[in-house]
């Protein structure tokens, strides 16, 4: 990927960083960078996530999915990072292969996802670290019903992708099935380019190797300073807008099939930096759409936001065609192609001349080799972001209170947690 | 819809509003109301829209939809509230039709909506105020196209909603389509529950008269305090609540079938607020796939946030199949509903108790009649908003610079602003 941070100078925007501020800056990236480096070459928690374009082996994950590999539709029942970078991954690319993502209870969707589905060529890809996860394993246990009812023998039909050790790990072992280890040392949100995010890739036809090494190229652009690496550019610059107020960081993809890399992203970014009273909020738009949504917003509302763009260079095009409508005819001699390339640089010129600090990362196509890229790129520049801030990015410390209160609400066991639920304040207001 | 703000308490959260603030507040809500109402009675634009519940007549759109009563698909054609009113309808409802919304111009997703289509039992429903949207009117062109390719008559098949004259009114006048007119003085943002949000649902064989009652409800409610109405009370709570300091409002249903609604709301809440720097900004967010994605952040991040869960009783629950497994065991007794509902309440308590204000809103159920209520009490609740921020809420000038710098760069005419588009400043970093 490539990244332009012109229009996030202080120069052109309000919240911006100067150039002078960016070169100080440097001086930071350059000390992060090291300590980075160490934490890959040591294999630290987190850090080894970096290590992944090495570690993940394309032909063991190939070969546990060989047996669903004739699959029509995959289900993949996982939560989080168990879910969003598979997700993104196959949302991005074209498959003749259908995929289900299971990532809420919501129960008349859980039944309406699975009630059109013929079950006999479907497969289940489950996954979680702990093997515990609430809403996966109770998606897991009505899906395997599901499977059982339509007549189909569910061991033979799922993938399992989890921790050493765990409730789905002993499930695997008993029943035999095939299964992938979740890495050590990879929170889930970092974890797309491993087996929890490339398990559905492979189901899906994709080509694994070239994911690896679009995200081994972004790999060798890691160096000591922001202006010689993509994604360390991303990750000063965010630091340095949040500093500067800019508290909101809306990821605005122009191409529907990246739409769920920006849920990736916010993923990614909330859990990472959003602690200590810290972290950019992420917001999840899309171009053009939210042209007509947000943009009255990010162009005249508080000046507390960054707008990152994605671009892609389009495979294929459509004209538009012609009309006798006078005031239309521009239209028809111009493709939609064109028409959602105007409208972007539109979009991100009409920022800039409001002086609303914007970023553009650039991706050459959609394909497995830039979307390894792309998917690695923001991993490094949230890593780095998190060095700046000083917070601990690979923990998410904060999502645990409403997990003790969930299992204590359902009868899993004693928690405080569950009796403050009770303790609500409440002021209504009825109709 | 109830609304509850109990969490939203200076008692509560930091930031909150106190009692006693509220209680200050609410004489502003009252003068507010009191030009609200004059607005309502002199059909001042924008004010307009409260009226829609007197205003839109069923029977008339019934009449212009009957010609495509018969469609198995409906391709509404249209943008921001040209679309996201009338997708938050249907996708809240079950229904035998199956829609698509074409709101974005990404050639490849526009192609391949398109592709699968059987279109000899498929309709359009275009919808343009001005009749000139460029996304719309090209999109439009391209369906029109499509069907021609396939056979199809597209002139028994179209159902135009747009503005008293223009491109598109000439062309139903041209071709004798059905048409409806969008409402005078009611935004696109407002237009839900008029022919704008409602052709779609008339199609899909909703109750209209039920979504207009459920609105009807809704304004019987509006009142000169904030604790004798919900609508208020949710208004006055988020400009409070903004003003001490939470700039973000995420906006988190639990149930996958209000996703769309998020989007409406951030379209409203952006547009009508986001001027002269001042507006909370709209995240999207969804229970209980969020959790696992935002909660972190929400609950340790920067104190700049307020949640609003909505929240909605539902119809079908599942049960949880039994497992042996000793870890796993409690899920076993509980059905997705339950775990659904624990979640929501272990999420709400869990940010209550990290001081993070949040605020219910409750639905009875998702059907017309709470869904009429929940649109017409959101739009009242940003209207009441509007007033006490004192902006002008039912313009939106920020998207008018990149509309013309769009045209101007596809020969549309001479603009100042695709000038500035060759003007940018630079500063790549590349892989």
């Amino acid at each position: 990927m490539n990244v332009d941070i012109g229009n996030a100078l202080a120069s052109v925007a309000s919240p911006g960083v100067s150039r002078a501020s960016l070169e100080r800056l440097d001086e930071q990236v350059a000390a992060a960078h090291e300590r980075i480096e160490r934490g890959m070459a040591n294999a630290d928690h987190g850090y080894e996530a970096l290590n992944l374009p090495e570690r993940t082996d394309p032909d063991e994950i190939r070969a546990a999915v060989e047996p669903v590999a004739d699959a029509d539709t995959l289900i993949t029942v996982g939560i989080g990072g168990s879910s969003l970078g598979a997700a993104t991954i196959v949302d991005a690319l074209e498959s003749d292969t259908e995929t289900v993502f299971l990532d809420n209870v919501d129960p008349e969707w859980v039944s309406g996802r699975l009630d059109g589905l013929a079950l006999e060529n479907a497969a289940i890809n489950v996954v979680s670290r702990s093997g515990t996860t609430a809403e996966t394993l109770a998606n897991f246990l009505v899906v395997r019903e599901a499977f059982e009812d339509a007549g189909v023998d569910w061991t033979e039909r799922t993938i399992v992708t989890t921790g050493e050790s765990g409730p789905l790990r002993d499930l695997a072992d008993r029943h035999d099935l095939p299964s992938l280890k979740v890495p050590d040392g990879v929170p889930g949100r970092f974890s797309a380019l491993s087996a929890v995010g490339m398990v559905a890739a492979a189901v899906c036809g994709h080509d694994l190797e070239a994911l690896l090494a679009g995200a081994a190229a972004e790999r060798e652009t890691l160096s000591g300073s922001l202006f010689d690496c993509p994604a360390y550019a991303y990750g000063a610059t965010t630091y340095a807008l949040d500093g500067r107020g800019a508290g909101v960081n809306a990821m605005m993809p122009y191409a529907e099939s990246l739409e769920t890399s920006a849920e990736w992203f916010a993923q990614l970014w909330a859990e990472s930096l959003g602690k200590d009273d810290l972290g950019q909020t992420p917001v999840r738009a899309l171009g053009v759409t939210d042209q007509h949504s947000q943009l009255q917003l990010y162009r005249a509302g508080p000046r507390d936001k960054l707008v990152t763009f994605v671009t892609a260079d389009a495979d294929a095009d459509r004209s538009i065609p012609t009309t006798d409508v006078e005031e239309l005819a521009y239209l028809g001699d111009a493709t939609l192609g064109e028409l959602l390339e105007a409208e972007f640089e539109a979009t991100e010129a009409s920022l800039a001349a409001a002086g609303r600090p914007n970023v553009r990362v650039e991706l050459e196509a959609v394909d497995e080799y830039e979307l390894g890229g792309f998917l690695y790129g923001m991993e490094a520049a949230c890593v780095l972001a998190g060095e700046l801030y000083g917070v601990n990015t690979f923990e998410q410390p904060a999502v645990e209170w409403a997990k003790k209160a969930t299992r204590g609400l359902l009868g899993g066991g004693e928690f405080e947690e569950a009796k403050a639920v009770a303790e609500k304040t409440e002021l209504r207001v009825e109709r």
